[in-house]
């Protein structure tokens, strides 16, 4: 495994240490990662990719992804960004297929086969998605075939109506019982960012802020209650960008996450 | 003059050093200042004022008063907050009376006579506001002779219906030509920073960021388009908080500001 450990600072890798995943014994490790702008925006409008952090940060973020089983997006994110999903700016190898791309897609919208990272996969390059889609939904036969070919899976669990913290924990379950993921980096898109900010059921946050404003027709990051309890805050600040870190309050993970877990 | 140099770090007064006023020929150096949640919210509601920054952010903030003529607030912030506008965290004798408050109030809403300000102003610790009301506006009489008599002035300038360009070119030419004032320091609230932000019509920009979030009621703050060419950008980071210090773009400025000037 040949690490291109020059990549990121090395204050930087300490200063993370404190927020990579710990093991626990009945649920994964949830880091919520997301790169915005002064005024909070993540994209610079609704379905559109907006380049947001310094090739600093991206490596970081890279750097992250890699001490994760599972890197989670939504399928608003996938359609927007036909994002890679792998460590590519941190691992140059093979290795940096280690980490599972899961999508939260549960109209079954995703066409895989037409994706940048089928073509990931097909190179080895990295490893075939779990795609949740919702226990009434019926892939497409073919979609379905490819990706059980390349090693993926399409999984069926109860999302659509179901309050949002049952969805969460079903999923959180769901990847801990059947797919040995101990540890998911949550990326986006706003969606789910401000549905995990809301309920609280992660362990660390990791939030990269870029010296510029979006606009008010951006995409935005902005949950439905105040967060003031954030515990261990610390912040970083590389070439461009400035870094918060911060770890989930007990509080806050029992009162949120626990119930019905 | 009793500074109390103490309260600032010196790696803090050091990095502001290359945002604080310049002296120009012909117009006020301006400087934008708030202090932002992760959500870029700067009060928790409409109306109600929220204590944001860190003691020693706010310390920062009375600093960069101190080096300014005046100081400039929106009526909004004026009724929600009720501000004293001096620079006491950072001085602590009757110098502190040094920055004139400048209050943006075109239907001359604020009851100057029971304000916080009137008190300070009485005891001689801030000076007379100087109070922007429209020129189709009367002020209340008695407000008007008591503001007087402490030294404030009622300026009756075109603002209501005016573009807002000619309206701030408007304030920064009355204050430049009228009332001595060579460098003006805007505070908020909410409307005032995303009509400067969006103008793009000042020099320095500082912004404080506290790592919480004030949930999706809050008062916001967001621009009404992208602004990615923010010159000389740099961060500090506090005890608690993280500061941006930026410095507008020329180009920024000849399209935005001198126009009509
Ligand atoms: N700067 C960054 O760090 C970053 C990172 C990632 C993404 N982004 C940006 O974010 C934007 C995409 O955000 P988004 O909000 O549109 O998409 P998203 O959060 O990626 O996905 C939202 C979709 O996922 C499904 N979903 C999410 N939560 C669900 C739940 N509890 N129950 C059922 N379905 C659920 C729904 O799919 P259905 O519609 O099928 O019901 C929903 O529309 C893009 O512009 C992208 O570029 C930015
Ligand atoms: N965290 C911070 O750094 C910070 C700093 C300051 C304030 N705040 C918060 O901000 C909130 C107040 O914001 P706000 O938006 O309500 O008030 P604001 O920006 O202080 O004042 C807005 C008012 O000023 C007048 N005005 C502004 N621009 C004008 C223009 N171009 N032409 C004519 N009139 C103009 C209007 O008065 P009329 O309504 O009479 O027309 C307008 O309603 C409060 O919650 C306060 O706590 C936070």
């Amino acid at each position: 495994m040949a690490h291109r450990d020059m990549i990121i600072d090395g204050d930087l890798s300490s200063a993370l240490a404190a927020y990579l995943p710990v093991p626990y014994n009945d649920r994964p490790f949830v880091t919520l990662t997301y790169a915005q702008l002064l005024d909070s925006r993540i994209a610079a409008q609704p379905g559109t990719r907006t380049v947001i952090s310094h090739q600093q940060t991206k490596a970081m973020t890279h750097y992250i992804r890699h001490h994760h089983d599972a890197i989670l997006v939504g399928i608003g994110t996938v359609l927007a960004d036909d994002p890679k999903l792998n460590c590519r700016y941190y691992l140059a190898t093979s290795s940096s297929s280690s980490i599972r791309p899961v999508v939260l897609d549960p109209h079954a919208k995703w066409r895989y086969s037409q994706s940048q990272l089928r073509s990931l996969v097909d190179a080895q390059q990295g490893l075939a998605p779990l795609i949740l889609v919702d226990a009434d939904t019926e892939p497409d036969t073919s979609e379905s075939h490819l990706l059980q070919a390349t090693g993926g899976h399409y999984i069926k669990i109860p999302v659509i109506g179901q309050p949002l913290q049952t969805v969460w924990n079903t999923i959180y379950k769901q990847l801990w019982d059947h797919h040995h993921i101990r540890s998911i980096m949550v990326e986006g898109g706003a969606t789910v960012i401000n549905d995990l900010l809301t309920l609280g059921n992660y362990d660390s946050l990791i939030v990269t802020i870029g010296p510029v404003f979006l606009g008010d027709k951006g995409v935005v990051v902005s949950p439905q209650r105040a967060i003031a309890d954030l515990q261990a805050v610390q912040w970083w600040t590389g070439i461009q960008d400035s870094v918060l870190m911060a770890r989930q309050s007990s509080t806050t993970l029992n009162k949120y996450r626990l119930i019905n877990y």
